[in-house]
């Protein structure tokens, strides 16, 4: 088998924690790798090491295909230059151009099997809109670039539970509204999809929240577990998907529930997210399954609050990268099997 | 300061696990206390005893007055008679009168002082109500007898985290039907008037969930934070209670959002259980706030598929009546000051 692909990480708003998180997950994983590839400006995180005190070098280099070799000695990183220098806590719509153009040529260089995968660090939503930026948000702007018909599915990883929302960045009121029986099935699909080939698991167990209290207690409160989610995993299961359900969703989550199944299906934003962070605030990692290359990223945003001080905690953004090499890897295992 | 008063024991669905845990729970607390006193079949008790092969002594008594004195020794029992022998697992509508006057008879008990508070077993809601039980559950039945205008309110309290449900037992999209500022003010007043009578606290904090994921993000997913929880909030403050938010749901259970506050006010069902469960499963205790009488019960039912057996576990009551001991306790310091 051939050495495993450098990852690409992206720059994400340089006003925000990304280069920071960049630089101290360099030097934690500088040994043992993975290794990974900055689409960023070396100007600006060399600025921000000085600043800081961290005795990270940087080297410019014109292609991931250098990345791996100076790795261990130094941050690789591939130049996209920022138009006005970044000031941390304040984004700048200036640097627009360079947030998006990192995530281009970071989607560029995984679909060209150039890097194993991609990582994005966190942009802010809010300035990119003041420049027109046209998509809801990150996940589905790297759904156009890499031309992918169906909306991706967002999973959500910690080492104690894996969730995927039906349902997103919606209200909650919408979410009930445009809830169906098609969406479950097709969010279940490619999460049974995302276990198999992301995750290397050969019988991935899906459970399946439902939406009222007690999953409506025998239809003593809502109606939707008997006409939208059982015929949902009824029909996942004729599709060979082991889900089961609909579970309470208050008792789902508990250690001994969390035994029995590898990732739960949830109908709700809230639903998947308070179990996830309440158990583990830094370890979540975002994965986007249903995309022809491998994107994770950390669960957090630009931390504009804290950002420039050093003390933003790059767990998340480790773990972003950990979890993206190992799914590259058995990508390439596949590939070349 | 007189001597605690003992606390009464409801019998709960004799088909449940309610004896067996009741047993548990006296041998664990027999040394310490605090002592209660069981409204149940005395002899339904031994045959459960026996059946299991723990030694725990019973002994009748004719009033709660006699049940500290014999505590160390037995488990003190008033006589409530069960129509028919219950068989665990077999919830039998015969016992439904026993079920409802061991209640009764604990909040009356309650009433006139001669207890310090009513722990409840689980019921099955079910059963009693092929027998024509009118109430939706154990806690709207307890309103009625005490005579209280106001709906109770429902805190539900473990070691890591104190939460208040809105809403309680109605469907998602009823919750979000019913919803008001009027109810959110209404049940943040009994939240701070409970933790300040029945906890001991001098300024609780409490902190109040937003509807939508991430609060709404100014109104981008979802207008009922501005128009129905920071209105809450306001009033709230403005009535002296230490409320703040609305908090974007998913980050404010985190251990580090714990942190800073007493209790979450949560606004549907599911938004409160599923941290509290996910954090601590079997630590539980369901407090009924607003009622002139304290209550706690542990926070599972009947348990009727594992019930006889010997297994089920009596910590949640264990923490129940320990947390009735403590708020009876608190408002006897206050009666006799």
């Amino acid at each position: 088998m051939s050495a495993p692909l450098p990852l690409a990480l992206t720059m994400g708003d340089p006003a925000g924690i990304g280069g920071e998180i960049a630089l101290a997950a360099w030097a934690r994983l500088r040994g043992e790798g993975p290794a990974f590839v900055a689409l960023d400006d070396p100007a600006r995180l060399l600025a921000l090491a000085a600043r800081l005190g961290w005795d990270v070098p940087v080297i410019t280099v014109s292609g991931p295909e250098e990345a791996a070799a100076v790795f261990p000695a130094a941050l690789p990183v591939m130049t996209v230059r920022c138009p006005a220098p970044p000031v941390p806590g304040r984004p700048d719509p200036a640097n627009a151009p360079a947030v998006l153009g990192s995530i281009e040529r970071a989607v560029a260089l995984a679909s060209a099997g150039r890097v194993g995968g991609v990582v994005t660090n966190p942009i802010s939503k809010a300035t990119l809109y003041r420049t027109g930026f046209a998509f809801p948000g990150h996940t589905e702007f790297l759904g156009a670039l890499t031309g992918t018909a169906e909306p991706p599915v967002m999973l959500l990883a910690s080492p104690m539970l894996r969730v995927v929302p039906v349902t997103i960045h919606v209200s909650l009121r919408r979410a009930l509204d445009t809830l169906t029986t098609a969406e479950i099935i097709r969010t279940g699909l490619a999460l049974d999809r995302g276990l198999r080939e992301g995750f290397g698991m050969v019988a991935p167990r899906i459970a399946v929240a439902g939406l009222n209290p007690h999953a409506g207690e025998e239809g003593a409160m809502g109606d939707e577990e008997p006409r939208l989610v059982t015929p949902a995993i009824e029909a996942l299961r004729e599709g060979g998907v082991d889900a089961f359900g609909p579970l309470p969703p208050d008792t789902m989550f508990t250690a001994r529930a969390r035994a029995g199944y590898d990732a739960a299906l949830c109908l709700y934003h809230d639903q998947a997210l308070i179990p996830i962070k309440t158990l583990d605030m830094d370890g979540g990692v975002n994965v986007t399954l249903g995309l022809p290359i491998i994107r994770t990223s950390p669960d957090h945003g630009t931390a504009f609050g804290i950002a420039g001080q050093g003390v933003a905690d790059p767990g998340s953004l480790v773990a972003a990268l950990r979890l993206a090499a190992g799914m590259a890897e058995r990508r390439q295992m596949k590939a070349s099997a």
